[in-house]
């Protein structure tokens, strides 16, 4: 069953649509998964999407909303009443339907919760909504299968039914005192494998991995990859059993971070696609490059600090953009060896000893580099002063920007910022500014400027 | 269950090695989940690391070696004799049996293979070897729970019994025909939620996804987190079932991706971490400083060129760094922008209206950080003409960093290279070159030198 998104497709639904040929439209969307569905519908315009929300049952297009690229989604539920709203907010997980409650502009909120039918659908949501988006009490759901200590393997097949018919995937079974605290888990083939009239808590595995409500998400995904687990459940401080989150919403987190990571070293400032307005890249894009210009224009106010070096040794400015561009490759090339360092957990070790070693790692790739440049202005130039000059300043100044990338992310993350916006522009920048410095102080004190 | 690795554990382990008290050892890491256990490892010396490998049983240790520090483990397997590795290998799933083998010097592989008493395992082992590593059959494992279609509830609960012993864990039951070929799906919840007497191929589902064994691993996870899988059953051309892939091989290749991803982008060659050596690190980082320093080279070449407008115009010289960083900037948010459009495959649209769309936002950019550059110029230097020269410069250069970032991943896609190549010192410094090429011939052009 391989979907393949094709125009002849996405026409077939737009004439479809212009024709108001429901019936038609039915039976042919509901051929398709609701992620699939989606796909075609951010390729119609809005009137279009909306029509087909409107038109199929809420269980279908509730799971489609959540699929849709988010402006997409935005603009639709714009188009919805608080009602329609609700009733797609009835259809979902309780994780998802606190992402859509969130989404919706501030005023529209309260309206469409309190239009939630179903009191418990409502209590759970509203329970969730008072976490913060990046715990594990965000992105957690309040659906999962939970058994009590107490019952017997017959009366827990009979019992489990009912609560399964909500929950899309099982994974584990969690088991409970009657204080709702955590305290093990089963899997279905346990269940299925143990004899009728033993007790749960004998059956029970008592090595349950959680997570805790306030947990950080990047946290909760080191936690489930290192494991593999599928689903965790997530307590609070009292071991309360309160939700649960599963591996699907992880693989959403961790694709949102490593772009968000990408974008950051890029220098774009915002979530942006390549299909976004002009002026939504703009935006993302315009931030960085103005702190760019910035320390363009520094650069410049260095240079023409030294120019009185210009009568007499013109060459040096002649390669100036070979240092800055260095002093920027290097310091990028160690802030992402670092930020990567400390998105795995594995940066151990003081951090005296780290910037020990960046020193001699730069020195080492700073003095191979420097003898060939060194050689380069020798033969070009047959000056050996200036060669030697201009080869000593790029072996230094490898030395502060391999220090500068490998400082800066470890200084931040330390003081709890993310250590990602330190590459990218940001150091590229800074070592570009601090590496013209250097290049002509050195420069003008070995050859007498 | 919080582990945490402390000092004080890894200095217990270590005394308890050196006195062998081996009754103490076991109880003590018997306590641990494996996964705990191998960050215990890594952080002990090769001797003391080999020693617990050898003294835990095969079931326990198998799990251990995958999740150790790829270059531990490899030292470790060189410590241990092909009879040892065997055992190991006749624990292991075979997906991981056949990513453990695939790491063994070649001389060793046979020998290993010969040795895998389980004949089934051994030749299922050796079917997944013949696949190629960026493959769904590279990724994927035998072990699966089939049922076929003729069989009834009943008969099916008696028999997966024995299938899902060696299952971890079992997510889909796959139908199949009497020939193999895979034809629907079954969750556990379906089968206890059946009725006995029902045929299997009466409630099975049939609308079950799938990939083909030829398929590229980026492809497969797209798949599974686009459906939100957790499992996905892998088929030949003629529908025939192979074999699965879980979501927990997907989470490490996406985070294989980014990390790859991520290094590229900041010009590091190979897979390094933070952690290795010197020498290794200098192997990764000098291919792309090399690069740097070229395109330095070439800067210099052309500055050289145009050295006769130096004695009027020193200035121009002295704003070079800031044209360079402002083409290497713009050039790398551009392929950020495409290359995570590419990945997430939504780069739609012509080649044509693509270059066109940067083209118009690059020239916004542009414009807007020309005025500031215009106006910090005709302040400064008190030169209308100059400014300008600079400022026109800066809109043409970023237009063209902007299509260069924009097309060259796009290129290199088409032709089949990944086109993350085309993202940090590789566009930065062509860019530099362009840029600084450009400036001076707008330059030279409007101020008539």
């Amino acid at each position: 069953m391989q979907f393949e998104l094709t125009e002849a497709l996405v026409e077939q639904v737009e004439q479809l649509i212009e024709q108001q040929d429901n019936k038609e439209l039915k039976i042919l969307l509901n051929e398709y998964h609701y992620a699939d569905v989606a796909e075609i519908l951010d390729e119609l315009n809005l009137d279009e999407a909306t029509y087909i929300i409107k038109l199929l049952d809420s269980e279908t297009t509730s799971d489609v909303l959540m699929e849709l690229d988010e402006d997409n989604r935005e603009k639709i539920l714009e188009n919805l009443s608080i009602k329609e709203i609700a009733e797609e907010i009835e259809e979902l997980d309780t994780d998802d339907a606190a992402d859509i409650i969130n989404e919706l502009p501030e005023d529209r909120r309260q309206a469409v919760i309190s239009n939630i039918e179903d009191e418990e659908h409502q209590a759970e949501i509203r329970e969730l909504l008072a976490y913060d988006e990046d715990t594990a009490g965000g992105l957690m759901a309040k659906e999962l299968v939970k058994v009590y200590e107490t019952w017997t393997v017959a009366g827990c097949l009979r019992r489990i039914r009912g609560q399964a018919k909500d929950v899309t995937r099982v994974h584990s079974i969690y088991v409970v005192t009657k204080e709702e605290k955590l305290i093990g888990r089963l899997s279905l083939k346990d269940l299925i494998t143990a004899k009728n009239e033993q007790k749960i808590a004998d059956i029970a595995k008592d090595n349950v991995d959680f997570v805790n409500v306030n947990d950080d998400v990047e946290d909760v995904a080191r936690v489930m990859s290192k494991y593999d687990l599928e689903a965790i459940p997530v307590v609070d401080d009292n071991q309360i059993l309160l939700g649960r989150i599963t591996i699907d919403d992880i693989v959403d987190v961790m694709k949102e971070e490593a772009e968000k990571d990408y974008q950051l070293a890029a220098g774009i400032s915002q979530d942006v696609e390549a299909d976004d307005s002009i002026w939504q890249l703009t935006r993302a894009r315009i931030p960085w490059l103005f702190l760019g210009l910035i320390g363009g224009v520094g650069a410049f106010l260095i240079m023409e600090g030294f120019h009185e070096a210009f009568s007499k040794y013109a060459i040096l400015f002649f390669f100036t953009p070979l240092i800055a561009a260095m002093a920027g490759n290097v310091g990028v090339q160690s802030s992402a060896i670092i930020v990567q360092g400390l998105a795995n957990d594995d940066i151990k070790g003081s951090i005296n000893s780290r910037l020990m070693k960046e020193m001699l790692l730069a020195a080492l790739n700073g003095i191979i580099l420097a003898i060939f440049l060194f050689l380069f202005v020798w033969v070009s130039q047959q000056d050996a002063k200036t060669a030697f000059a201009i080869s000593i300043s790029l072996v230094v100044v490898i030395i502060v920007a391999g220090l500068i990338g490998t400082f800066v992310p470890l200084f931040l993350d330390k003081r709890g910022i993310d250590p990602a916006i330190a590459t990218g522009p940001f150091i590229t920048t800074s070592n570009d500014i601090f590496g013209i410095l250097i290049y002509f102080t050195i420069a003008k004190l070995i050859l007498g400027i």
